[in-house]
């Protein structure tokens, strides 16, 4: 028996990797300039420096910004201009302050779950800026709750599903990352659907997983017959 | 009759804000051999930095660092060498992998509060460095819960409150910032108890406030005597 769905917001409820793409196309465009490299060895070592910096800064569009910083100066041996780090920076707070684009279907799906389950929001990145999207996203009145979180693991699904007294096997999570979003939450005895968006951050890629079985929806339209289905309901009664 | 005593974070139970001169001192030596001002001058334009980020930065250690990158960059009129930006940014890091360091007498004090009441922390700030914080401080086992905010106002009070199904008149808050801490709890129903921090942040400073009592404590050494004084439990009992 489902009681409780879960949404991961980011490339789920609304398109954030995308952006995270376009703004490195601008980044490569503002340190081009000043470095003899090629578009594939920055991405690399922007990557590089994210993965080092990920211990201490966390995820989200600010740890983001750092390492674009700290890239280009690295990039550069100290080359690029000042002024050039701050048009950086800015590209930053365009992240931040950029509206939300739900993904389609968005709106239609949450209303047929809030019918039937408690809906939540769990999500990664900065504290600030997730709230600030939930809020934008205009799904906030109808949510049960919402966390935002500093890494998807099994400790943190345990927590939360501890927090607020829900029992492993009525929860489903949805998400995008089959590495955040579904393997933790089967790990923990819950239920998991993937509904894979185009661009996927290298940092979120997991080999393949044969050992466990979970539905992969084409999009969200789909999951509230899944949902059904998963609970053992007939579908579209 | 109290049931929840919750304790804010940094310079309540940990120090944080000495940290935060402390690198402010390191990077004015930083950026003096670019510009023509004062320690005034530079420690004022820091602020404006902060206040105009904040909307969209929020609060903590993250968001200090892009606003000390943004001011030497303005500043300096992009004359300051990338290599400095790096050394700033580096600033940043160092406040992020610091040492928690306990304010004297919290152990003891936590450890006594827990005898007799469900002890719980609200803190804000960036969410993995403040979680980092907790587990650091060596307290997390002890904690009914911990609580992350992106601002400490009546709204945010109220969702906890609400939450967690506590009842206000059962419920007080101790800080060092009357601004966050003490004046929105009241103003929600509940108790405060104010322990001043020997420095505060400029954007945490509030004008005094005659309408309001609250019990002030000169170390949280007082507190598990001052909270059984609210209860109206017989002191010592």
């Amino acid at each position: 028996m489902i009681e409780v769905v879960a949404l991961d917001g980011d490339d789920t409820l609304w398109h954030s990797e995308q952006l995270f793409v376009d703004t490195q196309a601008s980044f490569r465009e503002l340190v081009a300039p000043y470095v003899d490299v090629d578009d594939a060895h920055l991405d690399a070592l922007l990557l590089e420096v994210e993965r080092r910096n990920l211990p201490t800064f966390g995820y989200g569009v600010k740890a983001f910004t750092l390492s674009l910083i700290e890239t280009a100066i690295e990039v550069t041996k100290g080359e690029i201009p000042a002024a050039r780090l701050q048009a950086i920076l800015d590209l930053g707070k365009v992240l931040l302050d950029h509206p939300v684009q739900l993904l389609d279907g968005v709106p239609e799906a949450v209303d047929e779950l809030t019918d039937r389950y408690r809906v939540m929001v769990i999500t990664k990145g900065d504290l600030l800026h997730q709230e600030t999207k939930v809020v934008r996203s205009g799904l906030e009145e109808v949510l049960w709750r919402v966390e935002i979180v500093s890494e998807k693991d099994e400790a943190t699904y345990r927590r939360i599903l501890d927090r607020h007294g829900i029992d492993p096997a009525s929860f489903v999570m949805v998400g995008n990352s089959v590495r955040s979003d579904v393997l933790p939450v089967i790990a923990v005895g819950g239920r998991a659907v993937h509904i894979p968006y185009h661009v996927t951050w290298d940092l979120e890629h997991v080999d393949p997983h044969p050992e466990h079985a979970f539905p992969v929806l084409p999009s969200i339209r789909e999951l509230p017959t899944c949902i059904r289905d998963l609970d053992g309901a007939t579908p579209g009664a």
